[in-house]
């Protein structure tokens, strides 16, 4: 998918866009959080695994919520459908009062999943409704775009969580079956792509559809020259840093991320397993043999970045990525969009002629970069409550860039930034290796 | 209820009872289980709210699992429902295996309340015809008249879990509704009665009925004379303590229970709160304003030690309570059954003419005693898993005899020894004063 | 050393005795305490190794702060010799105040060994000129009996305190050089003792010489026919049960022991290690191999309760142990007085022609019981703040009996009861078998 | 001090500086360190009072085993002074084995002060006898210098520690008497001093006197126009930012900030404290009232972070600070080398007529900056372990840039990198305000 079709295709639905034609995307939107959460039980969308993961009753709950406040309530001067559920919804928002701790967001049994499917229609009437009869002002329309997008992150999220959950189960229950079969079992050949240094311009353009406040403003950077890899590094890859006892040895890694590894008694990625002596993976489609061509998902930082010190190498910065992305244009890598073709685990890259595409840049694993997540000179956030969407959490993460089976497709734009704690590794994460020319 | 016609009552129910009495005690039992986890829907019984509460779907199927493992398979031969059932629902029986860590079995999504339910009704259906066609050896039947018991104990739990899950939710959700009116708003006046001292024998006496291994061998005390209040503690009462500022006078604590008072911040028993200014109570019927004439509840063993040393008195021993009890013979005090009777609170003492007798013995709330949880002496756990079920907790926990609303009546005898730890409160624990005489 | 011997020379000491026979008391016990810190650095007596240990200095002066506080202040009207030293020396008595926290005596590097020692010397002039002048009223000789009963209760937690400190050391530092010998290398042969169960008197005689409060009052108690072991349980005999997988076997131990054990892994007791493949003990003559003769010590409650099971045995309870050891008159067993005889270290027991004599009754180490610490019938703490010298405790601890090598001769009566909870294991504790006659 | 005087003086005593020269700084350096403890007890040397710090005897050892190992050993085929002292003294570097564990630095009473000098005198002996004879190879004598700045960097990190663990002592002993009086009550007056944007140079010249590693390479960066204030915020006005509620007001906080000023229970700066009513600050020369015109130091980065919201303005980033302290060429700042002038504390900015100077850019507090501690483009660690002195803790901490009162002058240059986890604050840290001109 060309960065240029894609930002025509944002203008179409998103900055253009007639009214009707959000009602679509809020309609499409909704409809597959929904689709979403369809092979679950009330149960396991009630239950929260650990402090990090939400139940998918709360993501259904609190992304409702978020249309409720700022388009029903604000916007519409509607009055709230149970005063207790901004109480209960509202996620981090202290301009909006108190709320439930997140630690105790599995305790919440009441309302039960089918009075928070009655209540998300209940918003999604009102909404709908305002949005047929063109009655929203500009400023609820971008509200309603930032609901959306909002609603797309939790989109991956709830996956993440929901397999985790299912991970916790001593019964290894899928999520969802039919697992398609191995495409290929060996993974493409990796080569290095080169790229000029210097100063260039990083960050969203201005009125070129919609993007996150943490994406702007456009600035400049200046970066040495330096190469990518034209692919991910694949779970055979990584095997056999873990087979050369790669978490045994202290000096591949950073401090923080030897201690993390000791104190959590990390030996391999997330969801890796050995059943009866074979290396096994835990998926959405259950757990079954490691695939060695796949890239390799549910990285913490700690171990991408030694991962990449063992190879000899490094891994990149956000503005590497985010300059290196365009340069590839012409590329309509498959993988992009996954999820929307019902395929729910990264797959992997195919051998291709063309050596110096850049491959897998969007749609199969999020890349882990050396970049800390902190702001764009001159980012302020917004005014009001959304103002705490992102810039709170500009302290010790990590910046993620591209996007993964998971990530919904108008989301897979050279400019995001995902970021997650160094130690994070529920989420689908993996790594491209990086090189600087001159050093 | 006398102590006479109770141990009559077993004798027809548990000891010389033919098969098919015991199939009715079961098939009755077993169906209070379910009509308690009536009200409750999947999410409710799905989801653990601390390390020490387990979710009402796992109390289902946990003691459905005693009767799979100890009858179904052990004596008829059955093969398992499910191979990892054993797993997910065996509590703490080292003898039997690893099985799901205690603090994740709200992680259990799956197997579904449904599948737990059909589980159930398997294993009834080869109980009941193994009962039937009376084909079960003494062994097997010992081990049923067990499983009752175990399963009688876990409805009271089941009572206590489900009161913390709900205590917990924002939204003051009841349990059950339409509470019955208070019925006095004044307790009744609080006497003390005197006990001759000497030695006597406590413990289960051999053949007259059902009993836990914990309340054996019978055997001798020697009590110095004492006295108890013919009734329980009151909230009035322990009012009267919270407003004394009894939870900021060290000198009432013991240290232990000073520093859990401080750490976890205690100012009045669990589950009272203030609304709007007013000292409210979360019971199974919801929150509402505390009632003076009731029996305080969800004391830890420290408030309840606390309260004693304020009110000048002590904690009576477990064996004072056990010996007062036989001589109040010819009270038939209706609080015991009251959740037979459709009552899910304890209720307060009424008014009588005759001081000496023992009020709420048994069936309003379980009361601490002195007594730390030990072996009597000679006692020796029976073999087998089984072995696991009393002796391996005898430390560090505290003794409580009578019994609560919550606790089937057949459990309501002298010689039942419960315990908890010290700091434990969410079981339905409040206390009675007792004194030496001689002192 | 016979009972009857050692209360006649209390009598002398405490009860008739002439104040000038209680100063010479005072000046040996306060001397005592000096030589114990003899071959301690100033930094030796300054750190705290863990929480339950306090360090050298922190002795010295909390010693001293009893009796300024009780004697020099309250009796004689002295003002204190440093405002703030009260805040630093109090131990645990809520009644005179706030003090530094326990977890943070380590942190006092001021004031500095010699000033301690400059505080003892003005405290110990002012009592000693007040004894010579025989000043003191009745009430102010009670405080200062107990405080020097006090005093010797912390030269065996110093000693205590001081190996858990050298042993933290990767250098092995021993406390004391020059170890005697081995005396024998085969632990005598252990033979049971019986005794006739009934009623019986425990507990401290009014007027006996000095004892704690919780000695008091003596009361009746009921005992079953027992049996214990002539002697206390070897290296020898603890190590076959580690070697026969003692520690890896749950069905041996409390459910509270085996989690105490999984959480702190421990494989041994303290202070045992392995060296060069050569079991050896720290002691505070270092580190040296391990003499099966010699009684096992620094076991936790769980480890000398699973031993005892192992051994198809059982803990004795305190009144066991009490009343069995009167009936051992004429035994003048060696082994009291170690540390007095400059042993720093439990003896075996010599093999002996009687084998109904108890041996090691006193003085090698503390015998841990299975009776939980609490007050004896009609216990009631004495007024003011001495009365949370002992009652507040009386929780979640398990008593221990005898005498370790490092307790002060006059603490080893059978009457006398130490406590800890039953997961501590740096004080010097072992274990004799006990088992029931009838059962 | 000119940046020019500074580098022309490096040049003589670093870069060629022949040995003898190296010979003067050693000693002077190793000297230096010795007056610090001149003030402290044995006891005081000995204790750890929080995970971060190190006792001052640790402090002593660790960098002279420093040279031991890398001089003495490596390039001098010296035998360790003792054995052990390797397991005592490494701090971190895995490639030299195990190590007594960082939170168990203060168990170690034993090599006691008097050893650990005697030590200290005999790596000298050694190294000095090296350096007059001129037997160092390049390669020492790199290591050399690079333990002469390392023990520089102790020299501060003990005055920290030992600040810490007298702000412990319920007797606010001061490490130092005889504090100046107070210079001046009221503060400068602040201005903002602009500073144009483009692409520049940052990091250290090669060749250009000692840096660390963590310095280089030298590189391009592009800053937008910025301004910063000509002095560090004060006392002052912090303490106004306290007053408006700033430690209860969210929405100032980063979100990581939110929660470690609500677990710490933060409320005003580090050894900050009210004393009957006025506001007191604990320093080197014990606790006196704040004085509202020195440089507020012991913030986190999170209320450095907080306070510059309040503010309206924002952090440095460090290359802003990095590049703006060059323009000020000409100043001659007073305040650095206040610790060699014999002053233990900041100092106030005097009141000058060059309002755009920049003053404090050195020597009073450390600045935080908004830039997270990662690698310069094109880094590599040394090989052999001095590669993980810097690279390894390139993670979640944040850059402070200038220096304290206690950094040693030849430290104070515009590209040195200190850095701490954005929590801590017992280090002499500031700030100073930024803003973007053109956002």
């Amino acid at each position: 998918m060309s960065t240029t079709r894609r930002s025509t295709a944002d203008q179409a639905t998103f900055q253009t866009s007639a009214p009707n034609t959000l009602l679509t995307l809020y309609r499409r939107t909704r409809q597959r959080t929904l689709s979403l959460v369809e092979p679950l039980s009330e149960e396991d969308c009630c239950v929260q695994s650990q402090l990090s993961c939400s139940p998918a009753k709360w993501h259904l709950g609190h992304t409702t919520w978020f249309f409720e406040r700022f388009i029903a309530v604000d916007a519409l001067g509607k009055s709230a459908y149970n005063d207790r559920f901004e109480f209960l919804f509202n996620s981090y928002y202290n301009a909006l009062g108190d709320r439930q701790p997140r630690a105790c967001r599995g305790l919440l049994t009441r309302p039960g999943l089918g009075e928070v499917l009655a209540y998300r229609h209940v918003v999604d009437d009102a909404v709908c409704e305002a949005l047929e009869q063109d009655r929203l002002p500009q400023q609820a329309l971008a509200a309603l775009r930032l609901g959306l997008n909002h609603e797309q992150q939790h989109q991956e999220l709830l996956l993440m969580d929901i397999k985790h959950l299912f991970s916790c189960s001593p019964l290894h229950v899928p999520y969802i079956d039919d697992e398609p079969a191995e495409e290929v079992s060996s993974a493409s050949s990796a080569h290095w792509v080169e790229f000029a240094g210097g100063l260039t311009e990083v960050g969203a353009i201005a009125g070129d559809g919609f993007t996150f406040d943490n994406e702007s403003p456009r600035h400049r950077v200046f970066r040495e020259p330096f190469a990518l890899q034209n692919r991910l590094i694949t779970n055979g890859e990584y095997r056999a840093f873990v087979e050369d006892n790669g978490y045994e040895r202290a000096e591949l890694w950073l401090d923080a991320g030897w201690r993390a590894r000791s104190q959590a008694e990390w030996r391999m990625p997330a969801y890796w397993c050995e059943v009866d002596g074979v290396l096994c993976e835990f998926t959405l489609y259950g757990t079954r043999p490691l695939r060695d061509a796949e890239p390799v998902l549910h990285l913490s930082y700690f171990e991408a970045d030694a991962f990449a010190r063992w190879s000899g190498a490094r891994l990149p910065t956000e503005f590497e990525l985010e300059t290196a992305y365009p340069t590839s244009a012409g590329d309509d890598d498959a993988n992009g969009r996954l999820l929307e073709a019902g395929r729910f685990h990264a797959a992997p890259a195919v051998e291709r002629s063309d050596r110096s595409v850049m491959r897998q840049v969007r749609g199969d694993a999020w890349e882990w970069t050396s970049s800390s997540y902190g702001p764009y000179p001159g980012y302020r956030p917004p005014p009001g409550a959304v103002g705490e969407y992102n810039g709170k959490f500009m302290c010790n993460q990590y910046v993620l860039r591209g996007g993964s089976f998971a990530t919904p497709t108008d989301h897979l734009r050279s400019t995001y930034r995902n970021f997650f704690e160094p130690g994070d590794r529920w989420q689908f994460s993996g790594l491209r290796l990086a090189r600087s020319l001159n050093a």
